[in-house]
Formats: C-alpha cells, structure tokens, sequence
C-alpha cells in the first residue's frame, strides 16, 4: 500500500472484514486503499472506523457513490451504504479525509453554479436548509474555506452523500459535476461537518 | 382528524402523496394523522414537510419504525426511510415533534440503562459518539431535559432511528424498550438535536 499512501503520518485505522458483523478475512488500513481487490478480496461487508474520518466509493480509485464514515461500528452493507433507490452493492476503495475539523469547518454555498446568485457562510451542521431559511432544494455551487464537509440529497442526512474537502479542488465546487461521479443534480437538503 | 389533534395552534404542515414524485392523491395535514386509511389511502409514496417537524411511523397508532421529517421534500420511500437490513415499505401515521428546539436542546446519556453508570451532557449534534469520546457503541439510557432529539444505531446518522422528546415519558427513556417498538438493542453510535 506503500506507494498509495498520501499521508503516512496520520492518525487514521480502519479495519475491513469480507464477510459481515466483523468476519471472516481481517484487514487493517493506516492509509488510502485505491482497489481492495489488491488485498485479496473481492469486496467489503463489514468495518470498524477505529482513527479518523474515511470516505469509502462504489468502485475501485475512489470513484463511484461516497459514503462518509466516522469512527464506530457498521456491521454491514447498509450501514453505512445510506437509503437510496438505487443501492449499492460494494464497497471497493477508501481513503482517509484528512482535512476533517469538526470545531474549524466554514464553507460558502451559492445559489447557482461558479459560485454566483445568493450566497450564505456555514460553520454548523444544517439538518433540514429550508428549516434554516435556504429558499430551495438545491445549492450551485460550494465553496469550502476549512475543515470537510458532507452534503446530502434529502433531509435528515439522507441519500446521496457527497464529500468536499478544503484541500481538495482547492476547496472549490463550482457545479454539481465536481462533486463526485455520482452527482446528477444540483438536489442537497442538508449538509453537516466531517468529524475526526 | 380534529379529535386526534392534541395541538391544533402549531405551525405544522405536511403534505402527503399516495404515489412517488409528489403526484397521486394529495393530502394536507396540520396536526397528527393516526392511520392513513382514514383518509382514503393505503400508503404514502412521497411527501413535502412544509412547517415543523414531523414523526413518520410505520404503522398506525404510531408504532413500528420511526423516521423524523424535518422541512424539505422525500419524493420516495428511500428518502425518508433510512438505511436498514429491513426495509420498510409502509408510512400509515404521522405527528409534529412539538418540542423540537434546534437552539435549547439538552440531554444526558447514560452507561447503563435506569440512569447509571458514566453519564454526559449533550448540547449539540454527534456524528460519532466514539469519534467525542465515549467509550462504547451503546447508550443504556436518555434523560432529555429540553428540545426533541433523534438517535441512530450507526454512525453517520444511519440505521434505525429513536426519536426522543422532552414532552414525552416525561423525557425520560431508562431502557431501550421505551425507544420504541421498533428498538432491539442498546446500540447507538450518533444522535442529534431536532430542528423545527
């Protein structure tokens, strides 16, 4: 995993198993993992975060749906896959979100796209927008000044999860595109910082 | 529905749909419905909360699963339902959370169930419980001293849902059979304030 690993120093464990409730074959992660395959193992079914926040994708190179893990327990797929209609099947790459500050986190959420229209500073986690005063169900664009963040489709933090991070895009997404392969629309009803 | 209304002042308002995507049959409420039947469907598909907060239930008379609807739009039984190994196909009742208060939210969470063992006070949204320091990934008891609050059994705000308020038992949830119907076990890896 050597020649994969951006942050050798970081404070970050996960530990995957190929069968769920935490058997079967056992593997311990310190650092970003671009295709479980490589390891021995055609997918993952259960996990314990045990350091730091992780991102895990659908596919192997970090592609595919996101899903944000923080430390704990997920015995199974739907653990941490999140409700959609469209569900996942696999778990095939993960990598550690090194930016993650729960107390530091800011962003800026834009109306529309290249970060025009209305615009609103966050520094909390917003359950339902519109409760907050958001006109709509969808944000353009976003920009992230510190810590990472998860935005999701519906509220109560449901559906598809999409992960920004100030260090990565230079914290910039500027259209639905950016967020992450599964993105179809500009749809996010609620969003939250990434914890540590 | 007015003789099931114990709060007929409230600034609550849900619109419900008996097919997906907001079409269909299209009812509005501003106070709790027990059974959906009642009013001539067998289901709800989708549905807009347009004020306040809301408790879905799986069955009538409000028992089964519980899922909170805070303001937005759930165009389909994924967007409310959550994640779960057992997935449910069926909202038949509903009511608002009346004592939702995202701002004076306080609770105390217990090691051990009748409000023993290691406690701490809580005042804000935790993703990870384990993430802020606490020790397990259970909770033996709740002692809600003002706002509403909802509890999950993953991390990430994932699995079953507990909602839990201050007007109700009179805050008090010394196990986990009076979580709700639906509750298995003491597992609870994330909780958060409700928002009105």
């Amino acid at each position: 995993m050597a020649q994969n690993n951006p942050n050798p120093q970081g404070p970050w464990k996960i530990t995957v198993y190929d069968q769920e409730n935490f058997q079967g074959k056992r593997m311990e992660f310190t650092s970003s993992c671009q295709n479980i395959m490589e390891s021995g193992t055609d997918n993952i079914r259960s996990l314990k975060v045990e350091c730091g926040a992780w991102t895990g994708y659908e596919h192997s190179s970090f592609c595919g749906q996101q899903f944000v893990l923080e430390r704990g327990e997920y015995p199974h797929r739907e653990s941490w896959s999140g409700s959609n209609a469209y569900h996942t099947e696999r778990m095939m790459s993960f990598r550690p979100i090194c930016s993650a500050n729960h107390k530091e986190s800011k962003m800026v959420v834009f109306e529309k796209e290249n970060f025009t229209g209305h615009q609103w500073e966050i520094n909390d986690d917003y359950p339902s927008l519109q409760a907050m005063g958001w006109g709509t169900n969808e944000i353009g664009s976003m920009q992230v000044q510190s810590g990472a963040w998860v935005c999701y489709q519906f509220p109560g933090y449901r559906g598809y999860q999409y992960i920004l991070e100030c260090d990565r895009h230079g914290g910039e997404y500027k259209h639905y595109r950016e967020w992450g392969s599964h993105a179809q629309s500009f749809q996010v009803q609620s969003l939250r910082r990434i914890q540590q």
